[in-house]
């Protein structure tokens, strides 16, 4: 961007778009102090339309300037920002927005730090945190306060763990991920033995690797390996909430909703969707460009692209979903009885024509 | 309470009632040491009924005193409080019971506070708290040890964090709040813009606001809005283990149950009842009193008060089961089955009247 | 073992299996360094054979050793260690190659330890933790960084807890306990009277008591009981994410995968298995040797030992899914359509046959 950028709002539009493959339609020297919603936009705000059934608020939004398609821009009188892809072109004017709080550098007092550590100089450690030995973290890495990293674990440059957060031993993190607080990273996998009726501990000897530009939810947790490593590839990006199971493998630029449940062993390839709540087994395999939708059960291995379901959803008054929910256990005789409904036309029918 | 009242247990059952709405029958004087269930109440005790399964036990119990309805009472001979909500009334009795703790107020020493925080004289920080920059703590607020407070958090008066909560920049809490262990309020949400196949954050610039009287329950959490604020409204009362998205609304004195995952811009409305583990799309809408029963996926939004359900709920014995879930997927053929019994046998009816 | 085992790898073949009841096949002395997958196993490495599917690989392994049942170990010409259970065996092995971290016992100047505290001189309790009143640590107790512990709580001998771990006062933990991090043990059950439509706490006055050997996932939650405890009896494996309500007791030797909900006041046998993501309903009983499948809502008691299923599992193609998704909601309506069918037909019979 140029010299004369403001630093702070409010910004002119054409400053924003600095960069991004777009049009400006309209006055790119308006001013914008800040981001709105298109229905309840106000003068001074930028706002963007995906979503064809907010296109009505096109006529009356309040908005200084709207980021739109060409398609939804030919007939916009406003000030507009014509791209392809509004919500990634949002997404980076959005960006100037981000409160800046001031972090000082280097490693607060309080924090604990053991031996042998390699920490940049440029690096965050904020208050109460405690750090193994061995560690290294990279250039530009900010650690939120109480977050606890074990022993032998790498950061990579311009990784930012929130508060709270926990990395077992021997961890890996690539660069430019984002943690938040309360998730878990190599805790013990979900091994046992049984031997005479009791339940033994298999030890969990391998660790979690995660890639470059991994994002990770708050209270997300990702068990580290029984024998190899987990694999989390880069640029995948896990809501809070989710459980990922000793073993798994995450492919490159997967995207997983909260409350997803993944068990051990299982391999998810690439650019894969995972809907909310959705649950999947362990030691199977989805190919690459696989959607699950939202509270699905996955119980077998996926091999070609697609959009895939489970389930029986839609919540429908009680007393209606009651009576359906007791046929459900009657389904498999209903089958019987409409067999043999079929022969019976069928002798008939020969009868008749006989 | 008068000024005669003991401070700690045993109490007379008159003090413990005292300000409530209720009757008591038999000796107002008896002493009462704890509190028990009724199926294995002992002597000192004071216990309730509201479950009718457990009304067999009102002959053989054991307490020194039980909270009855009038109903219930009629033809119980011993120290009985009448009442019209016994559980109510155990609520406000048992709070006797709670063991007090006492807690030096102030910010303890090893507690790190920002700069240009307001911390009220009588608000209590725990140990190795993190309290950020520009926060406000309001009277008798109390914060357990290790919590994380950001940056410009405005929390009011008699609110309790308990333990390990992380509070995010800007969040607001009312009064009389509880949150508990391991809650995550104010993290980002869920977006991400996909550009060219990689998916790109967008800024969350929302924060979260929490009204009065809400309780927040054990590693719940709860996303900051993207851009306008999530909200959660005074009254509602959150289990354990809660995903509540980016921009949703929920509203007052609803109640939600454990493991319930809530996409975002979602608003529900007031004095609702969500059964523990439902999923609620995103971008839909509950009315004021809507009940949703345990383990239900809500994909559309439900404009009427009533009781809705989803799902197929109730273990059988699984060969039984996996045969009835094989004949689900053959569902659709089945209706076509027997429609074409249907037009079979109304062919015939017209043949043979014909 | 005997005084020349070494104490770090390789290992003696013959000294890993010491005390085991197995017998080796091969060369006793053979070299291991550490342990492998038998589909991906090195020279120098120990493997195991369990699944079935794996038995192929047995053919071109290149481990030194393997793990295997007499059966399979029949016509295997490399070093075998043969024994009935390979996969508890395996568990006791590995044991040998788990990293070990040096930890120095006693406190860490940073905890900070409330009054009248019993800690043993063997405990190690890391940076940054609170302890509360009261507190009884036992022999070899190691508490990780970061974890609160509330006022009377007591912690029994050789018990493990990781970093972040919050334990609510009263707690009563037994010996050679493991809870990782972010688990919450404790806190308020989930109990709300309403009253004029707003509702009003229950205190929660019982505690939780852990029995001996039990271990608990990271995120992992256990409510305190409202009245009496919730039990969670010896030997139980809890995995990530659970969500346990008030007074809930869990039988001893029973194992439960992540992301299972219990409800308050169910009761679950001894030597259960319950699937993950399955969901009790409160105030059921499950007997002993009870198996749930994953993904299970288990919504009434179950008197009998056995595998227990519900749900509708198996993610096919969206749109075929959708078809049979919508027929579900006009199952009951069908089976008034079959019976209509049924009747007519009977009644053509008797035409017919009259």
């Amino acid at each position: 961007m140029g010299m004369t950028v403001a630093s702070t709002p409010p910004y002119k539009l054409c400053d924003l778009v600095d960069g991004l493959e777009v049009t400006i339609q309209g006055d790119p020297n308006c001013l914008i102090e800040n981001v709105s919603t298109i229905h309840q936009s106000k003068p001074g705000s930028i706002t963007f339309l995906t979503n064809p059934a907010y296109r009505k608020y096109l006529a009356t939004t309040q908005a200084s300037a709207i980021i739109l398609t060409e398609e939804d821009g030919k007939d916009f009188v406003g000030n507009a920002v014509i791209c392809q892809q509004p919500y990634y072109v949002y997404a980076k004017i959005a960006n100037y927005f981000v409160k800046k709080i001031n972090q000082t550098k280097g490693v607060h007092a309080t924090a604990v730090v053991g031996e042998h550590c390699q920490i940049d100089p440029t690096a965050t450690i904020a208050p109460n945190c405690v750090i193994g030995d061995r560690v290294q973290i990279a250039a530009n890495v900010r650690i939120g306060p109480g977050t606890i990293i074990g022993n032998e674990v790498t950061i990579k440059a311009n990784t930012q763990l929130d508060a709270h957060v926990v990395i077992y031993d021997q961890v890996e993190i690539g660069e430019r991920v984002r943690i938040s607080s309360g998730a878990v990273i190599g805790s013990d996998g979900f091994g046992f033995a049984n031997y005479l009726g009791a339940w033994h501990k298999v030890p969990q000897l391998g660790s979690v690797v995660i890639g470059d530009d991994v994002d990770i939810g708050a209270n997300t947790m990702i068990d580290r390996g029984a024998i190899d490593h987990t694999v989390i590839e880069d640029g995948v990006k896990l809501d809070n909430h989710i459980q990922i199971g000793h073993n798994v493998r995450v492919g490159a630029h997967t995207i997983i909703a909260g409350c997803v449940g993944i068990a051990g062993s299982t391999v998810i390839g690439k650019h894969c969707m995972i809907g909310g709540a959705s649950i999947l087994v362990g030691h199977i395999t989805l190919a690459d460009h696989v959607v699950i939708t939202g509270g699905t059960g996955v119980s077998k291995s996926i091999h070609e692209p697609g959009v895939y379901s489970s389930g029986v959803v839609g919540a429908i008054p009680n007393h209606e979903f009651r009576k359906n929910n007791a046929r459900f256990y009657r389904l498999d005789k209903l089958f019987d009885r409409v067999k043999a409904l079929e022969l019976a036309v069928k002798s008939y029918e020969e009868k008749m024509d006989g």
